[in-house]
């Protein structure tokens, strides 16, 4: 079969999202040579950095080469020298909406060796998929101020969800529960309180789950749902929810699954109209940035999920196995810093 | 000192809201002589049963008996019969807005010989008060839909935030934070996305945090703080936070201190322009109605808050005193029913 071959946008970022990214980008050569695929990357520049060079978080020309390219790895961006908000609306956020990354899909899963801050749980009890909506909700940076800074000062945030916008995550969150084994699907929201949004989701669920009779549904206010995260993680499989409480639970999920070191994520547009942005669930952690101590394991399991998006299936699946392979070993392992984690991964799945 | 005539009201609601709230009145019956007070009881019929039968969630006439109260304590309304929405928008959210609880006052603690699930976590690592906003941000109300059912269907749902109302939810919050030990404020928000209401929250807490230099303060992004409850609890002693946010938190803070059925909150009205209502976290849960199964704890902590409000503190003090006992010696006690636990803390506070 000819070699295929993958336009890569890289986006390293700021704080240990370089470092990270190093790590996953040397995972993904390692065993690109064993798909039938090959990745031309282009690294783009963009970050706390270029907005204190050039005040740029995300200038339009980029954004169209972005456009361009077939998938992106982001690893990760922001500063506490930047004002809160600016690069995560104006870079991230951005991203997501200009490429119309509607699904935002978070697996949680705690590996075999892993620790996690519950007790009495083991890794059956926690292995879900949190399909979060990427697109609208309370992120749409609707809303405004009025009066700012007087006595009669107002601040809205608008919520808007489109009968279009929940209908194609909540069809997509279908065919991720169809797919498992438990067939599973649980709507999380807060419908006794955000009426309007939360029926829109109840009756696309319902209307939407009458063409997979296969898959059984349940439904959980977004309160009840963090406590049986911490109580009951058994409870769920695929999960589908709106962008706030998406990601809002996920960071539960990455707390019960063994922490934030170890959750990947995928911003996917479905339909191909634009590349998808693969990205671990941390931040750019800038009190441990350039010091090798920072985990690449959630930026390298992101590269698998990048992997399967393009169609590397096999390479996705040793990627994945060589992380829960290392994971197991860890304890026995020691302290090792970001490139040792990154080198034995690697070496693991040339191997 | 003359005997104080303080007009409760009660309103049991649904399923087993009727059950702990008689154990709660036990306790508060115990434990009454050793005040200076005396509570002049009267009962209100609300929730499903009274909207089947008549299609009211909280008449206006009620609502005005209800504002001639002194304080309110509530079992729990709601059962799936009804509407998801009806009775919470219908009848709790418009007492809390009508009441203008605007502090939902919810303590996080994990008593001695309570099982967490949390591994590795003492009594001492968890032990906070969330201070959550109870009349504006998302729980409004404010928003609609347009084209329902239709392909081109909009739903919104709107965060209102005001000065007045973020400047008196944080006051009261710097307040609580000044008289405990540890003097330290954690604003929990999203400004990096709502960055309108983000904004008013952070700018709010600095101006009122320079009345209070003794307290220090900390921010923390709602997802990441619910990976602290559970990784990293010790880090919080007051939390202040919106409606939509206090909602979620402390049923996380109720999941690792070991269950809704230990969590107890005041909707309060700190101005007392009106009764302010103290209830359980926990709902109606229908499916253990009626079977002496439902845990009085969450309530009889409750009414330790509402003794607290009316001035009564030595005898909050020595409920939750029993409580504490209780909970402590409660494996050696095996299974018990609801009534058991009342009468058990009953004792205690008389004894
Ligand atoms: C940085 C922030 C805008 C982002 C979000 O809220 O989506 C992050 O928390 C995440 O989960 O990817
Ligand atoms: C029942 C519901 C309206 C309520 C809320 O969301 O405030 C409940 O979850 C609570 O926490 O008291």
């Amino acid at each position: 079969m000819a070699s295929r071959s993958i336009r890569l946008a890289v986006i390293p970022g700021d704080g240990i999202g370089p470092e990270v990214v190093a790590e996953g980008l040397k995972v993904l050569e390692a065993v690109a040579p064993s798909g039938d695929l090959a990745f031309e990357q282009t690294s783009y520049d963009l970050g706390a950095a270029r907005w204190h060079r050039t005040g740029e978080t995300l200038p339009d020309s980029v954004l169209e080469e972005l456009r361009g390219q077939d998938v992106i790895l982001l690893g990760a961006v922001g500063d506490p020298s930047v004002p809160s908000g600016t690069l995560e609306r104006g870079l991230l956020l951005r991203t997501r909406f200009e490429l119309d990354h509607y699904v935002n899909l978070r697996p949680v899963k705690l590996f075999p060796g892993v620790k996690t801050p519950l007790a009495d749980v083991t890794p059956e009890d926690i292995d879900m998929v949190v399909v979060r909506e990427g697109t609208e909700g309370p992120y749409t940076g609707v809303g405004g101020v009025l009066r700012k800074g007087t006595e009669h000062e107002v601040a809205t945030q608008e919520s808007v969800n489109t009968a279009f916008g929940v209908e194609r995550v909540v069809r997509y969150a279908f065919e991720v529960a169809a797919s498992r084994p438990r067939k599973k699907l649980t709507l999380v929201h807060k419908d006794n309180v955000l009426t309007f949004a939360g029926d829109l989701y109840q009756r696309t669920l319902k209307r939407v789950g009458a063409e997979y009779p296969q898959v059984s549904t349940d439904y959980c206010h977004v309160d009840a749902a963090t406590m049986f995260f911490v109580g009951q993680p058994q409870r769920f499989d695929v999960v589908v929810t709106d962008n706030l409480f998406g990601d809002i639970i996920t960071d539960i999920g990455a707390a019960i699954a063994g922490g934030i070191g170890l959750a990947a994520s995928g911003n996917v547009n479905p339909d191909r109209t634009a590349p998808s942005m693969f990205e671990p669930v941390h931040g750019s952690a800038p009190d441990i940035a350039g010091q090798g101590k920072a985990d690449p394991t959630a930026t390298i399991l992101s590269v698998a999920m990048l992997l399967d998006h393009v169609g590397a299936a096999e390479a996705a699946r040793r990627v994945e196995q060589a992380v829960s392979d290392d994971l197991a070993e860890r304890g026995a392992l020691g302290a090792r810093s970001t490139s040792q984690v990154g080198d034995a991964i690697a070496k693991r799945v040339s191997g």
